[in-house]
């Protein structure tokens, strides 16, 4: 087996936010960076769990600003580097330059599958202020494999170093990450990532696909720590890696330390696959719909479970929160 | 895609007897047989978790004897066929007998991989009292790949309807299962299963690895409930499968109102992958060194983890628990 480089990003204290209702101190801050640091992981993520500025009553609020976060990040670190993920839309301009003024060294601009467009100026932006940039194609299973190629082929032509193939959603299944990330491999010349979930519990299997590919970036985080099911298992990753030739230069005991010691202790619940966590990656529906969905379930007395099929049917988007009633309503009757 | 018919052997009640120290009661053991029955689960395991006669001061007192408990579960049955496990030199053919009069349907006849001639006589006598019998190669990664074959053709000779793969220290990758299965359907000419657990969080990608390449029979358990980091998860199982055109019998939202309504209610933690189950997967280690492993990491003053490392590295095996001491007292030094 050939041994290949890669980089392990850790986003437990950016995707893992949402398991904490962006609940993150300071000191849980510094905690977990010091212990990623130590660990020898290149690259970790702190941001509100939908991205720069989304402390908000819609996303919901943050206890702490998240640049003083960064900020506390940036100081625990010695060797890693700490990166910001963006949405155009939610974040802005001026967000992505403080962070970089607080020494973040890298910024993942995230859109929709679809509308890749919608972030040129982020993303050279990220260029000009000397950021590690990278495109993150959110929701990648809603887009037909030649689409899911343009978009990434536009993130390039903005600039980005890496596109990353972001299953938010946990619903790829593994053949799917394989003809997506060999796709990608033929016509990039940039770097490719995957950032998969594990509502199906096919994390794992799935950025194996992605790395068997030419994937070269890879998401995780400790003891899973992130929405729905969670992401792909850091220290279970650095483990698996290390049997499979791939180096990451992360060490294995430390990283348990820092999931089993430090992590574990900020975890309000325990990243299992549950019901809600399963349905949503089995219809491909992505998690912020699911207060909305329980709301009208109640309302109209149907099993929530059938709401959320139909919009997975129906390839629902952010946005269309009203489609939630109009399918409740339609299942009633 | 071509549609594959599958028989998932649900183990809860079986293996999940390791994650609630043999505590079962009749009544959870009821309304568990019950909720898979109902979901059109074909097979479903009961057994102390060693299998029959496992109830012992070495392998943990089972709470409420496991005849009663499997009387129960067939009492229970409308649809299923109840299944239990033997380990020759823990169970013994008088056990066997008592279960198929208390209406057991299926034995699962459990050696070492490397073992399993002395099986021979509990195999003939599963046949003989009508039983649908399989042979259950465990520890399956520590045999190179002829000898698991030349293991199951034992099995086969002996008159198994089934040879199961068993990666019981939830050890192996994904394609290393695909090899051992392809290597499998080479020469038998009976059934091929695969039993996971989910130590690296590969269950469920080594579970369709071993179904591409002509398992039929697959374990899992509601909620993961067993040994270790727990088995394939069953009805994430029945959700993957149904999206991959795998037809297995099973409905989906009542297999979920099983694991999240049911299973959930006798869980005593979560089967999340902490540190100790990953070093058990990472070195390939069983669990029943565990403990022995902790009492001599303190006496010794060195970490777990590299006792346990290192007896995978010797390929210790059940019987050897002295090793752990010895393997302890080299590292103080």
């Amino acid at each position: 087996m050939n041994s290949k480089n890669l980089y392990l990003v850790d986003v437990t204290l950016r995707d893992g936010s949402h398991a904490v209702k962006h609940a993150f101190t300071e000191e849980q801050i510094r905690v977990v960076a010091r212990s990623l640091d130590q660990a020898g992981v290149k690259f970790f993520e702190v941001s509100h769990g939908d991205g720069l500025g989304g402390s908000s009553l819609q996303y919901g609020l943050s206890f702490v600003n998240e640049m003083k976060l960064i900020e506390a990040a940036v100081d625990e670190c010695r060797q890693s580097e700490v990166s910001v993920l963006l949405i155009p839309g939610i974040g802005t301009k001026d967000h992505l330059d403080e962070a970089a003024k607080l020494g973040a060294k890298m910024v993942r601009v995230a859109t929709h599958v679809t509308e890749a467009d919608v972030a040129q100026q982020h993303i050279q932006l990220g260029r000009e202020l000397g950021l590690k940039t990278a495109g993150f194609l959110m929701m990648a299973h809603m887009a037909p494999v030649d689409k899911l190629v343009q978009q990434a082929k536009l993130f390039e032509s903005y600039g980005a170093e890496i596109v990353y193939i972001v299953d938010s959603a946990g619903t790829l299944l593994p053949h799917q990450v394989k003809d997506r990330t060999a796709a990608l491999r033929q016509v990039l010349t940039c770097d490719i990532g995957f950032h998969g979930h594990n509502n199906l519990s096919l994390a794992m299997a799935n950025t194996i696909e992605a790395i068997n590919e030419g994937a070269t970036y890879v998401d995780g985080s400790l003891r899973c720590l992130g929405a729905g099911s969670g992401n792909t298992q850091t220290e279970v990753m650095v483990a698996v890696f290390e049997r499979l030739g791939f180096l990451t230069g992360i060490d294995l005991y430390p990283i348990m330390d820092a999931a089993n010691g430090v992590a574990a202790q900020i975890m309000q619940r325990p990243q299992e696959v549950t019901g809600t966590s399963l349905i949503m990656g089995y219809s491909g529906v992505y998690s912020s719909f699911l207060l909305h969905t329980q709301d009208a379930a109640k309302r109209f007395g149907v099993d929530e479970r059938d709401i959320l099929v139909e919009l997975g049917k129906r390839q629902a988007v952010g946005g269309q929160e009203d489609l939630i009633f109009q399918v409740a309503a339609e299942l009633a009757n």
